[in-house]
C-alpha cells in the first residue's frame, strides 16, 4: 500500500473512534486508563504460587525455605494488585480524590491478603472433594496439578474476594481468565460454599447471584442461571437482586442440566443430566430426564 | 535410547511420511509452505489494537500520538498478512505465475485494509448490544476488556473479512483462535449483521452458510449447523451450498438450542433453552421445549 | 502492607499448609517432586515437529533434512520425558530403588519411542477422515493446521500410550492441556480406532474405559461417560472397571448425545443430536429424539 | 543449608546494610529509588532506530510509512526518559514540590527531543569521516552499521544531551553501556564538534571537561585526561572546572596516545602514538615519540 | 508534548534524512536492505555448537546423538547465511539479475560450509596453544570455555572464510561482535595460521593486510596496525596493498607493543612490551624498550 | 545444499572431532558435563541483588520486605551454584564417589554463603573509594549503578570466594564475565585489599598472584604482571608459584603503566602513566617517565 492508501485507513479508523466517542458522549480517554488482563493474569499465576508453594511455586523451591518465597512473591504481587485496584477505583469515579482513592486500594489490598489463609483452607477443600469423588483420581497432588475443576476454583476463590471487596472488574478479568482456560464460567458474584467439585467442566455457566452449599458436585454444562431479570416498578432491570438458584449442601447435578431462576435444590437432591428446571426442589429429591427413544 | 534406536524411529518415522505422501499421490512438499497460526495470531493481536488503540493497544499509548501507532502497526501487519496470503494463494495453485500472485495478494490485503473502519463501526455495535443485554455489565469498556463473545466477534469481523476476499485458509485459522480461546466456534462463511450479542459462549457452532440479522441474541452451547449436505445429481456433496439456519433480525436463542438446516427463525422470535429445532418458525415465535420431570 | 501485616499473612498460609498436612498425614515434601505440566506441553510441541516435521516443525525445516531434525528433536524430547517419567514413578512408589526407577523410566520412554511411527500412521487416519468427513475441509493440510478435533487426538494417541507404559499421570497432563486448548477431554485410558473425527468438539467427554472402534464421527457436546461406579461386595469403588460406553465401527454420534454406561453402540448406528441414551442398541439403529415444539 | 543457615547469612547481609547505612548518615530508601540502566539502554535503541529508521529500526519497516514509525516510537522512548527523569530529579532534591518535579522532567525532555534533528547532522558527518578516513569502508552503511566509535558517538551525542540539560546520572548511565559495549569511555561531558572519527577504539578515554573541534581523528588508546584536580583556596577540588585538553580543529592522534591537562592541541596538529603530552603545543605540530630500540 | 510538538520533531528529522540524501546522491532505499547483526551472531552462536557440540551446543545434548543436531543446526544457520549474504551481494550490486546473485550465494554458502571441519581443526591447534603458553589453564575445555582469546579466534576463522568467500560486510559484522565482547580486534582480512594465542586480548588490534605464522603469541594492547597508506601515482589510497606486517612462525609479542607497517617480524623473534617498532627485524631477535626511570 | 553435501560436512566434522580425542588421548565425554557460563552469569546477577537489594535487586522491591527477597533469592541461587561445583567438582576427578562429591559441593556453597555479609563489607569501601576518589562521582549510588570498576569488583570478590574454595573453573568463568563487560581482566586468585579504585578501567589486567592492599587506585590500561614463569629444577613451571607484584597500602598507579614480576611498590608510592616498571621501589615513590619529544 502507498502512505496514501494508509493514511486513508488510518483517517478512516480515526473517523470511527470519534463517532463512537460523540455518539455515547464519552469524554476522549487520556491513555490506557483499565485495568491489563496480563497484570491479573499474572498475579493470579503468582498467587497460585503462594497458597501451594511446593505444588504451584517455583520448580526449584526447597521446602525448608518457602516463607521466604512466599512473601516476596506475595509482596510483589500485591502491589500490582494494588495498582491495578486504584486503576479501577479512578475509572469508575474519575473526580475522587486521589489521596483518598490510594488509602482505598490500599485497604482493600491488605483484606484481600488477610483472607488468602481462609482461601487456601477452602481450595484444599475442594482438592479433597475432587479427589474422593472421582474414581480415576489416584492422589491429591494430581488433582491439584491437571483438573480445570480445580484452576477454575482457585480463580474464583480470588476473584470472588476481589468482588466483595469493591473492584469488580478486576474480579471480572480474573474469572474470564479461568472461563478462557476451562471452558468453566462462573460469575465473581457468586456465592460458593466449601467442598465444590466440578467434573470435566466445560460449559458450566454459574451465575453472579448463584448460592452454593457445602460439598455440591457439579459435572459439564450444567448452567445455573436467571430466568429473567427482576425489574422494579418502572421496568427497570434490578441489578444485583437474586435471580439465580440457591443449590443446598450435597447437590449432584449432573452434565448439561440447566436450572434456572431464583429457586432452591433442596439438600441431597440429585438433578438428572440435560434436566431443564425452573421450579424449587425439596431436599431429597431426584430430578430425572425422560429418557429418550 | 542408544543411536541405534533412535534411528530405527528416525527410520520408522521416514517410512509413514513416505507411504502417507504415496498413498495420497502428494508430491513432496519443500518445505513449510502453508501460513502460520502463530504468525497470524499475531497480527489479530496487532489489528485488535488499531482498532481500538487505548483499550487493546499498548498500554504506554497516548491519545495525543494515537495515530503515529495505528500507521506503523497497521502497515507492520499488513505485511505479514500479506505474506501469508501469497503462502494460501501459491499452496492453492503452485503452477501461477508468481508476479501474479504478488499481485493478488497484495490486492486483496490493501482491500481487506479498507474494510477496517467499518469492522470497527459493526464492532462497535456489538460492544453496545453486550452493554445493553448483560445487567451485569458495568459500562462498555468492561464489555471490550472481558467478554469472551466481543473476543470471539473481533476475530470473526476479520475472518470473514478475510473469507471474502479468497483466502478461507487464513480466515479459518483465525476462526479457530478465537475458537481455542472462547469456545465459540464461528465458521469465518457465516454472514453476521451488527449488533449481535453472544452471552457466556462455550459451547457455540455457527456453521459457514449461517445468516443472522441484526440486534440478535444467542448464549451458551447454541448450535446454528446443517442437517444433511446437499448433494447434485451424481451424489456429490455441493460444497457451500445454503445449508445452516437463517436467524433474522431481533433474535433471542436461549442456552442449548440447537438450530438444524436451512430453515428461517422468523424476526423477533425467541427461542427457548435446549429446543431441537430443524423447521422454520414466523416472526414473532416463541418455541420453548416442554419442560422436564 | 507493613513488613508485621505481611510476617501475619505469611504464617497464617504456613499454618493452613502444615493442617492440610497433618489432616493427611503427608510427609513434608522436599521440594517440587512432581511432573511439570509446562515440560510436557513443550515435549508434546516438540514431538508434533517430529510426527509432521514439514507441517507442525519448525518454519525453516526443509525436506531433504529433515532426519537430522527429528533424530535432534526427538532425543531431545525423550530425555525430557525420561525425567518426568521418573518423577511419577518415584512419586508413586518413594522407596523404590533408584536404579531401578531409573531404568523403569529408561525402558519406557524406549518402548514409547518405538510406538511413534504408529502413532503417525493412526494419526493419518484421522486427519483423512476429517477431510473426508467435512464438506467445508479444502486439503488434508488444512485439517492438520487447523482442527481442534486433530489436536485433541495428537495430545491423545500420545497421552494414551504414556497411560499404557504406566504413567497415567503424565498421560493425564497431557490430556489436559488438550482439554484446555480444544475443550475436548478426552481420559487417556479411552482406546480409540483409527479414523476417529471429532467435529467442531466443545464439550465432547470420552471417559476412561470407553472403547471406540474405526471410521467413528462425534459432534460437539457428545459425552461418552458413565452411569454409575461399579462396586465389589463391600461397596468399594473397583478402579478401572468397565464403565463407560462401546463405539463400534462406522458409528456417527451428533452434537449433544449423551451416552452411559457399558452400553455398546452397534456398528453402523447412527445417534441423533440430544439424545439421552442408557441401553445399548444393535448394528444400523437410528436413535433419534422427540422433536420439541 | 538448612534453614537456620540460611536465616545466618540473611541477618549478616542486613547488618551489614544498617552498618552503610549509619556509618554514612543515610536515610532508609524505601524502595528501588534510582533510574534503571536497562530501562535507558532500551530509550537509547528506540533512538537509535527514531535517528536512523531504515538502518537501524525495525527490519519490516518500509521507507514509505517510516513517519508513522518514528512518532510511535518517539512517542514511546521519551516516556520512558521522562520518568527516568523524574527519578533522579526527586533523588537529588528529595523535598523538592513534585508537580514542579514533574513539570521540569516534562521541559527537559521537550527540549532534548527538539535537539534530535541536530544529533542526526551530527552523526552524519561522524559516519561520513569514518568512511573518509578509513581506507578498508566500502560504505557509509557498513560504517553505521558495524564501527564501534559510530555505536560510541551515538550514545555520546545523546548523553551530552542528557548532560546539558540537568540529568547527569542518566548521561552517565549512557555512556556506561557505550563503554561497556565498545571499549570507548566518554565522558557525557565532553564538547566534541563534528565529524569526529575514533578506529578501534578499545581503551579511548575522553574527560568530563574535554573539548574537541571538528574533523578530529583519534585512535585506539588514546587518553585525553586530567593531569591533577583544579582545587580552591581551601584545597577543595573545584569540581567541573576546566581541566581535559582542547583538541581543535583537524587534529590527528594515534594510538596509544597519552594527553594530560587544560593543555591546546593547536589546528591540524598530528599527535604520534604512543606520545605523552602535557603541554600545548601550536597549530601544525608533529609530535612523536623516540622510536625505541 | 503534545502532537504538535512531536509533528515538528518527526519533520525536523525527515528534512535531517532527505539533506543527507540529497547531498550524498542516495536513492532512496525502499526498506531494511543491509545484513542484521544479530541474525549473524545467532548464526556464529549456532556454528559454535555445530563445531564443539558437546562444549558449546545445547546443555542436553548427548554424545550418541551428536550429528543429528549438528546436520539440523548446520542447515537452520546456512540457511540464515545464504539469505544475509543474498543482501550483502544485492546491496552491492542492485542492478545484478537476482538469480545469478541467488546462485552466487548459494554457492558461496556451500563452499563454506566444506571449510568447516577445517576451521574446527585450526581452532583445536589454537585451543592447544592457549593451554601451553598459559600456566594458569587448567586444561583444555577451560580454555574453550574461557578464554577471550579462543572466542576472538572462533570468530575471525568464521569471518575470515567469509572475507574469502566474497562477503566482506558479512565478515566484518562478525569480526565486530568478538571485538564488542572481548576487546580484540581483528580484522576479518587477517591471514592468521594455526596455533595463535592472545592472552587477556583487551585492546588487542590486527588490521586488514597483517600476515601471521604458525604458533604465534600475542599479549594484550599489541597492535599490528599499518603506518601510512600507500598511495597510486595519482594520490589516491591503494585498497588492499599490503600495509600491516608479517608476522612469522614462533613470534612472542608483550603486551602493549605497537608494530606498524609493512614490515617482517623474524621467526622466533620476541618483542617486548610497550616497544613501537616500524622496521623488520631478522629471525630470532629480541626487542625491548629501554626501562624507564 | 543437498542432503548428501550436508552429510559431508557432518562427516567431516565428525572426522576432527575424532583425531582431536584420539591425539590428546581424551575419553569421549557423554554430553556436557562443565558448568554453564550463562547459568553461572544468573548466579551473579542474582547475587548482587542479594547484596544490593535495593540498588541492584528487583526494580519493585519495598524495603520492608526485603529480607523475604534476600532469602529466597539466596536459596535459589545457592542451589544453581551448588550443581554448577559440582559439575567441576565430578570434572576433575571423575572416579570419585559421587556422594563425597555431593557434600563437598554442599560445603563449599555454605562456606561461600557465609562470607556474603564480609564481601558485601568490602565492596562498601570500594563504593566509598570510587565515590571519593573521583571528582565527577555526585553520589554512592551513581558509583553503584555506572561505574564498571564497582562491576569488575562485584564479580572479582565472589570470583576470588569461589577461587578459594576450590572452585576455579566457576572462578575463572566468573572473572570472565567481567572482563567481557568492563575490558577488566583480574584473575580470580589475585588477593584485594579493601577500598580499590580502579577508574575507567579498559585494558587493565592483574594477574594470578598479585597481591592488593588497601586503598589503592589504579587507571586504565593497567598491567600486573608476570615477567617470566618460575621453573622448579627440571625446568618445569611451577604453578600458582608468587610472580605477579605486591602493591601495598595507598598507593596510586596511573594509566597504562606496566609492573611486572614479584616486586613490590611500597606504600603510598605513586607510579606514572605508561611507566613500565620491573623492579621494587620503597614507600613513598614517585616513578614518571621521562616525558616525550
Amino acid at each position: 500500500m502507498t502512505a496514501a492508501d494508509l493514511e486513508n485507513v488510518v483517517a478512516g479508523l480515526r473517523q470511527a473512534r470519534l463517532e463512537w466517542r460523540e455518539r455515547h458522549r464519552l469524554r476522549e480517554p487520556r491513555g490506557r486508563e483499565l485495568p491489563s488482563a496480563e497484570l491479573l493474569e499474572a498475579v493470579v499465576c503468582g498467587l497460585r504460587g503462594v497458597l501451594f508453594p511446593l505444588r504451584l511455586g517455583p520448580p526449584d523451591l526447597r521446602a525448608e525455605v518457602e516463607d521466604f518465597y512466599i512473601g516476596h512473591q506475595l509482596d510483589t504481587q500485591l502491589q500490582t494488585l494494588r495498582q491495578q485496584a486504584l486503576l479501577e477505583l479512578r475509572y469508575v469515579d474519575p473526580q475522587a480524590d486521589e489521596a483518598a482513592l490510594a488509602a482505598q486500594a490500599q485497604g482493600l489490598v491488605a483484606e484481600f491478603a488477610r483472607a488468602l489463609p481462609g482461601i487456601r483452607r477452602l481450595l484444599d477443600t475442594d482438592v479433597l472433594a475432587a479427589y474422593q469423588g472421582d474414581p480415576a483420581a489416584r492422589s491429591v497432588d494430581e488433582v491439584l496439578l491437571c483438573y480445570p475443576g480445580i484452576e477454575a476454583m482457585i480463580h474464583h476463590r480470588l476473584a470472588h474476594q476481589l468482588y466483595r471487596l469493591g473492584v469488580p472488574l478486576l474480579a471480572r478479568i480474573v474469572a474470564e481468565r479461568a472461563h478462557a482456560r476451562t471452558g468453566i464460567d462462573i460469575h465473581p458474584g457468586a456465592r460458593i460454599g466449601p467442598g465444590l467439585f466440578i467434573d470435566h467442566g466445560t460449559g458450566v455457566v454459574i451465575g453472579e447471584t448463584a448460592v452454593i452449599g457445602e460439598r455440591v458436585r457439579i459435572y459439564q454444562a450444567v448452567t445455573l442461571g436467571a430466568r429473567s431479570f427482576p425489574t422494579d416498578e418502572q421496568g427497570q432491570i434490578r441489578k444485583g437482586a437474586p435471580r439465580h438458584p440457591v443449590v443446598e449442601d450435597d447437590v449432584v447435578i449432573y452434565a448439561g442440566a440447566t436450572i434456572l431462576g431464583r429457586i432452591t435444590l433442596g439438600r441431597g437432591s440429585t438433578i438428572g443430566g440435560n434436566v431443564w428446571l425452573t421450579r424449587s426442589v425439596p431436599p431429597g429429591s431426584q430430578v430425572t430426564q425422560a429418557q429418550a427413544v
